[in-house]
């Protein structure tokens, strides 16, 4: 029998189909034939020895000539630092010039690698440039939402292979992301506690869809997922902005962040995939309400005309048995 | 320059990305050879002499050897009329029975066609069985939302090829509809006037972004256009439900419609899309501040994590442009 879940902290409703349910072994990929990737592409503007090709250096860590994480400016940048922040209100036209900052992070120097498979040290290093340049960027008062994300593979919006997340800073925060801060405030109000924080004691007392319990990271499928193996990591210590993870935190998110990458790799194949960091807006950076989390959506099924319309979605996959597929997967 | 519009009635930020932006001309689907397809399939669910492979006929127009529209049961339902509505809640987890209406309106007897270029005639019956369907399930007290949809191409979430719309009543308010419609209230208490009919209004006033301006409809691209040719239909008369629309505007709308969809079609090449109505909670159908339309969504670029982090988009197409050159394609 289908079920309407409600995802408490967020307040988005999802329809769990189940007379359209599959399996979690049916959403494995057609396995491919694995390509015969060159660790190193003559005409990949990310890979070493084509530096010039990238837009300034604004960040790297490793030696001057053996980097091992590269953060530049996005080539194709969506918005610029270097425009003034201006305002414009014309009848029902509102706008604000392209103010902002777009960066890319070039996570390794190997062209053939995936996050998946990069060592427990090189993830951490990803994880140590997203602070910097989180914290760095946050100082700017303009600046009032950073958004950090990864696009892995096609249907998850990237045709560049060589591994690379993007930061995009804006001078306005999203309706979206003031709609979930709002009722996370409300529930502070009514309850006294982050609401986060409430879930992560249900889920791990639930366990069933847990799929990493970590010393400071709890990861797991929630309740009212909206796709097939849609999953947070989120820090067990109360925090509103990503930028406030202590060195500990940010060693323990690596070894999360690489085993759900590698179980995810192995037992769905190499899925492509999307993940994105959702933090506190710059300006309320410690509140007690609001929780950052790491959000991973797999790019298995699409959304259609109800989803647009709606902002409902419809998940095929029941979130207990994708956790316990995820979970049960053996890795190497 | 980039700019961050807003659109005033949903309140969603957009990033019109100039420095990556793409010509009009650049989305135009790559030609494909047409290929052969048979007016009659014989393994198509929705073809006609396959009436008993679907669920239970539950509306048509024509006769009854020789239906023009055909409203069945979901094959694939997500929800259940059947089921009893039912809430449950324990800590987090907060569910409701998958009670609903899923239906499928299936739109022409002929399984080569596209709505596109079907007669007036015939997309005027598609939309006489939407307002029929949408005003029977609104009696349902237990029903507080109808979203009706259509889903065209793979990539906008279908495999069928056979021309059809879909139906999905839930009863419950998705917190994305609840926002909107609270915005429009708040607009309506601050300026005593609905901001949908300030937009109107407004573009008709602009002209710079209307494709089709008819007796009682006009379509245009709105100013913050989520993406490329990201296109409303709005009734000028105020209106919050679809279910109130009177004969006259279904004539009306059948023939904007049409011509949208055959622009697009013959502009863009038969692009992928889905187009929703979005219409009021059924509890709620008389407001002074809400006012439905119809949003077409070309699938043409991929939405990637920073739109799923942030609930923003960045849209490579500038609105004036794409509806100067939707507006100027000759119809035949």
């Amino acid at each position: 029998m289908p079920e309407i879940r409600q995802n408490v902290a967020t307040k988005d409703w999802v329809i769990i189909a189940t007379e359209r349910a599959k399996r979690p072994e049916e959403f494995v990929r057609e396995k491919k034939e694995p390509k015969n990737i060159p660790s190193l592409v003559s005409t990949c503007p990310f890979c070493p020895g084509n530096e010039d090709k990238t837009p300034k250096e604004i960040f790297a860590i490793g030696d001057k000539d053996k980097w091992q994480v590269r953060v530049v400016g996005n080539k194709f940048a969506a918005l610029f630092s270097t425009i003034p922040l201006q305002r414009k209100i014309k009848g029902i036209e509102r706008c604000i010039s392209g103010f902002g900052v777009h960066e890319v992070i070039i996570e390794t120097p190997r062209h053939d690698m995936t996050t998946a498979l990069l060592s427990y040290e090189a993830v951490k290093q990803i994880i140590v440039a997203y602070k910097t340049r989180y914290n760095t960027i946050a100082e700017n008062s303009n600046i009032e939402l950073i958004t950090i994300f990864k696009n892995h593979g096609l249907a998850a919006g990237t045709s560049i292979a060589h591994p690379h997340s993007q930061l995009v800073a804006t001078p306005v925060v999203p309706s979206h992301i003031r709609y979930r801060v709002n009722e996370a405030m409300r529930y502070f109000d009514d309850n006294g506690e982050c609401i986060f924080c409430k879930m992560i004691r249900d889920e791990l007392g639930e366990k069933e869809r847990i799929i990493i319990d970590s010393e400071y990271f709890v990861t797991f499928i929630p309740y009212a997922a909206l796709s097939p193996f849609h999953t947070w990591i989120m820090p067990k210590r109360h925090m509103s902005s990503f930028g406030d993870i202590s060195q500990a935190e940010v060693e323990d998110l690596a070894k999360s962040l690489k085993e759900l990458l590698l179980r995810i790799y192995q037992g769905l194949d190499n899925p492509d995939f999307n993940y994105v960091i959702r933090s506190i807006p710059t300006s309320e950076c410690k509140t007690d309400y609001f929780h950052w989390y790491l959000s991973l959506i797999p790019r298995i099924t699409k959304t259609a005309g109800f989803e647009l319309g709606s902002g409902m979605f419809i998940n095929i996959a029941l979130p207990e048995e994708s956790a316990k597929f995820i979970r049960e997967i053996s890795v190497k």
